[in-house]
């Protein structure tokens, strides 16, 4: 393999794709396609649907399980590593038998993988790149559309406020550390546990969004405390009817840092 | 105005845009075009190439220079709300000037602006039409591949840490308040200061980007005490040899947080 490309599809709406990515992707000689149990292949079909729309030939496309991470201990470090080394011999694995199968194909020299949202943002890939013994060089990343981005863009409203900073975190740190100091605007990610029922916050407001960008999107906002219970019913509600829900929030409270520098 | 467009368009490499957003260009009758004195030009024209990469027709740009903002006084947020008025009303004069030059033509349905990164992220756009009167309905946010996204794909980093929380922030918040607790990872925009320059941090790395996704692109990298010389005269050279300058810097220290959960 001469160049790796991690390659940022945005949301799972097939327009998000930026013309750079959709450039990556025909550059590909093969594509690897992850597949995660039964409960997400909708989520495989949707790649597989963004592929088949720019045209590229199912014999390009490597399809793989990803192997599951060892759940129990409490060694989660470890559990980690061991997972993204599987992971990269997968990877390594797959493209072996897919040049196999491939009569008279040699090795690919690029081989890409479409990543929800942006590589960048709370996405391992680039750590299990680094697996592989590429050089940096050989790694290239295709930024993509992120979920907070289309969250912000269906409520049509503003991700930090006037020159103010926002954070970045996951429901497990929200649950663990509260609502961080000196800071009015988060966006939470990987939030499997609802940490949202949690906070307190009497004048918090909540914007949350599942399926973005996907035609079942859903969307609800409101006061923080008035519109959890709403928000779990119709949380519970989806993931039952469609067997598995990506969801994103952000909550943000009345200012409490000082006006920053207004941007532009 | 039926329809206002706020357009992401990422950092001025016309491949940033997303299919979602040369849609939206082209659906526009009239698209505003910011002029912002001589210093900026280039940005100016940066703009331009998209449109004409586009096929745009020149008919439909409406140009103007944006009002300046008073700067003296203390009371900052008055100030912001007067600019903010200021381009409100120049954005409705020169949809009024652009109707009456052009023989025979309606006021236009569907108006765009484009936007640097993603109208959602330290951009004023969004308040800025919140101001003409407008029902959330006919306000549409397209969302654009943002700096910080362009900044860690350039340097081939992930921009936070496996299930770790990042903050987003400007050089005047990070001046006044110091590295927050509780977070390792932060990404400055809007920083003028140079406030990476007062950042004590022994054992931090900073990740430095101008002119992201142009073809006069910067990137520096490296222990932040070592490296901070290098890239404040760098950066001096460049505002000097193009006359503006647009950066973003990611700082990272070593982790002070618990492992979170692993994405994906």
């Amino acid at each position: 393999m001469r160049e790796l490309l991690l390659i940022g599809i945005g949301t799972g709406n097939p327009r998000h794709l930026t013309q750079e990515a959709i450039d990556a992707i025909h550059h590909a000689d093969v594509v690897l396609l992850p597949h995660k149990g039964r409960g997400k292949s909708e989520l495989a079909q949707v790649r597989l649907g963004i592929l088949q729309t720019l045209g590229i030939a199912p014999e390009k496309l490597a399809h793989f399980d990803m192997p599951l991470r060892r759940q129990t201990g409490d060694d989660y470090g470890q559990q980690v590593q061991e997972w993204h080394a599987a992971i990269a011999r997968r990877w390594a694995d797959t493209l072996a038998a897919h040049t196999a199968a491939t009569p008279g194909a040699a090795a690919p020299h690029r081989v890409a993988l479409l990543v929800w949202g942006d590589p960048a943002l709370y996405d391992s890939t680039l750590r299990i790149a680094a697996l592989l013994g590429l050089a940096p060089a050989q790694v290239r990343v295709v930024p993509g559309i992120t979920a907070m981005q289309v969250l912000c863009s269906a409520h049509g409203i503003a991700l930090n406020d006037v020159g103010a900073p926002f954070q970045v975190t996951t429901g497990r740190q929200l649950v663990e550390g509260g609502w961080p100091a000196g800071v009015d605007t988060l966006i939470v990610m990987l939030d499997g546990q609802r940490a949202y029922e949690q906070v307190t916050e009497p004048e918090a407001d909540i914007f949350w969004g599942a399926y973005l960008g996907m035609p079942q999107q859903l969307l609800m906002s409101g006061p923080l405390q008035a519109v959890k219970p709403h928000i779990s019913a119709e949380r519970a509600r989806a993931r039952e009817q469609h067997g598995w829900i990506m969801d994103i929030y952000l909550l943000r409270r009345p200012r409490t840092t000082p006006p920053g520098d207004a941007a532009d």
